[in-house]
């Protein structure tokens, strides 16, 4: 029998960047990665696929970064914890020392009637399987996606991207609404507009119909759209089967539950990434948060703590992006309507700046910057920005300020860089402003 | 006479800064501006006028920024620190409760024989000075910048954006030698080549010569360069006669002498940005940093302590950036060359990663990556990035980092998020990735 130091079954973000990082820091001599996938898709990349990326081979994981982890393709199904041993459906028993789980999540399936149809898609990360949506794409004339999160907002406005009309339906009063405030919605909704996406949200698809392929979506109202495709993308639910299985423990938001090591309930395994449960940086409560770079933090956490316990994780802060055309949101930590929800209380400041400067430079963006601070302690909880390609960026500065438990005086007094073709100016530097205005009030 | 609470003399980037949170923070009834310049330009935006702006007239600053302040037109030529009174040209008194001096710098200009000549210029804030220059490029063909530091590596880059010829000579062995180590250097160099501006380094400019008019300029090695036009850009010397005459203490890098709070000798007398002296945020002594952010910064800092001792200066980490063509260079903090003449022991580590992912995303850059720790502590010393237009707020990223004493481990396990069309993928995100690396030989 093959026996590994360390196996780290899925081939998503987390379990990649744990074979990176265990080669690189651990004293470990074999590490083997099992996937079911013969080639990996690039999570974040698929909603690209349809559009700017034109193909699903241009979003494939390079397995040379696996360096000299040795890559089985196969399906684990079931874990021996006693004899630490993995049994696969292709009849292989392989031994480890240290076990990850990083088997990732797969798309919820809402009941609704006729989601059995031809045309019915979700985003599963499935080469194959997109390979078969990216087909029936190129006859199709009419999409509705079912679900504004931003999952389908990104689909939605890459599959426009090929001229064809695109409707996306949202139950809530807003697109986004579980990741950024209303005033970020409605920016993001009309962006989707003024690019011929239809939007229609606070709206429930009741049925999907069809005669053995989708021809159109009823909704609560009433009102029927007609359809020739649909993409569900309403959420993913962590895979845990084979834990469950293994007699783990799962936790309340219905990953596998871990320590602040990653450890499961078997101090042999550890489980990182969609998979895994985990709390939030601000409340210490479990935490929905579910990003492909708090799976390689997590696997960057765990490695390290495979033979001893020298890594803790803080929780999960939770840096988010999206593009819709040539905006960008980036959101970091709590939004104010997060902040409510957990008892916090808080002041927000917001300012509007141009993203370069003078304001007459060439592609220069409006930048809306919206930061929240707890009342009391002066401490950054979160922020929103709205604008061009910096945005992302931007976050992470927040993330970073926020994990550093900065206040509203040290985000006033930041040390910061500006340059006339990619920032804002020293003058408006959005990040200061906001925290100097916040001054003011807290 | 005229009488203000506050009295702030300069229009570069601190002096409008000081303006503009003067009135947002402390409880002051009257503001006032006294600069020279009937329009104000932007400080940074410079370079830019001569070729993606194209005219002076886009580089203005907004003077409605200034909000309530009262704005004079006119020169100091002596402060009566008795009676708190300033006397300008124009033959004003102006009283104040509290100065802030804000006087800016002026380029330098070396005793190169011939520097007098026509067509022979300096970068110099001044409006009707610019639009000479500006002129004068219309009808040059040949044009040698002198200095190869960042401003002339700008006004270089962007001159050339005309189609004019353009050679940059720089004493130093390469390119941005004294905000960059070597192999950004060089590649800000192939960048340069690339567009067609050659660059000479090494090699001193020892004499400008032409019948009233600049003809060619004669290098150390006898080598002969025509030039229509010449620009010099080998530094900027603080603005400091005021000061002086007004008998306050200059420091070691000719600047007005200041505390932490930004006071000068003086207690009613602030000085702040280019004219005043400040100290390295990691050794405490003299820097010789001269840049905007860290002008409105201080700005930000004497504002806030006018009647009352409330915010400390930290000193200068430094961030800053510039751009050649389509490539970004930013650095934040001591590069591996700072760090070693301040006497850090240290690592440094390098990585290579495109700047979106997959790597197939249209627009990609690949984005270099070093950092530098302090070996020990290992305290995050400084970071430099060559990429794309995220490269900027990076910069801003190591800013924050450097600033809340981040560690390697800190680094390593930053809170961060990624986007396809953004930032590099969650695997291979530079920042991270280099911490790694460095973990290993820390």
């Amino acid at each position: 029998m093959e026996r590994s130091d360390l196996v780290i079954v899925g081939g998503g973000a987390a379990g990649p960047q744990a074979a990176i990082t265990a080669q690189r820091l651990a004293s470990i001599e074999k590490v083997t990665v099992i996937r079911r996938e013969p080639k990996a898709l690039i999570p974040c990349g698929i909603p690209y696929i349809f559009g700017t990326l034109g193909s699903v081979e241009k979003n494939i994981f390079p397995d040379a970064l696996l360096g000299n982890a040795e890559l089985v393709i196969d399906e684990v199904t079931s874990i021996d914890r006693e004899t630490q041993t993995l049994i696969t459906s292709g009849g292989k028993s392989i031994g480890y020392r240290k076990l990850i789980l990083a088997t990732g999540s797969q798309p919820a399936m809402p009941p609704i009637p006729g989601r059995e149809l031809d045309n019915v898609f979700t985003v599963r990360k499935d080469m194959d399987y997109l390979q078969k949506l990216q087909s029936a794409l190129e006859g199709a004339k009419e999409v509705v996606i079912v679900g504004g999160g931003f999952i389908g907002v990104e689909v939605g406005d890459e599959i426009r991207k090929r001229g064809i009309d695109v409707t996306i339906v949202e139950m809530l009063p807003r697109c986004l609404m579980l990741n950024c405030d209303e005033e970020f919605c409605i920016r993001a909704e009309k962006k989707l507009t003024e690019r011929g996406v239809r939007v229609i949200t606070d709206s429930r698809v009741t049925s999907i119909a069809g005669d053995g392929k989708v021809d159109h979506i009823e909704l609560s109202s009433g009102e029927r759209i007609k359809a020739d495709l649909v993409i569900i993308a309403i959420g993913v639910a962590p895979s845990t089967e084979l834990a469950k299985s293994a007699g783990l423990g799962i936790g309340e938001q219905r990953g596998i539950r871990v320590d602040q090591f990653m450890r499961t309930d078997d101090p042999h395994i550890f489980a990182i990434g969609d998979c895994a449960e985990r709390f939030s940086f601000f409340t210490g409560k479990p935490s929905a948060l579910r990003l492909a770079s708090i799976a390689t933090s997590e696997a960057r956490i765990a490695c390290v703590n495979l033979f001893e316990q020298r890594r803790k994780s803080e929780g999960a802060i939770g840096v988010f992006s999206t593009v819709i055309g040539d905006m960008a949101i980036s959101v970091a930590g709590l939004t104010e309507g997060a902040a409510k929800d957990a008892g916090f209380e808080f002041v927000t400041s917001e300012v509007m700046a141009p993203d370069r400067h003078p304001g007459s430079m060439p592609g220069v963006t409006q930048l809306q910057t919206k930061l929240v601070f707890e009342r009391g302690t002066g401490k950054l909880l979160g922020g929103e920005l709205c604008g061009g390609i910096s945005t992302g960026e931007m976050g992470n500065i927040l993330g970073s300020l926020i994990r550093s438990r900065a206040t509203v005086e040290d985000v006033a007094t930041l040390h910061f860089g500006t340059h006339p073709a990619l920032t804002s100016s020293p003058i408006t530097y959005p990040l200061v402003d906001a925290a100097e205005q916040a001054l003011t009030k807290i």
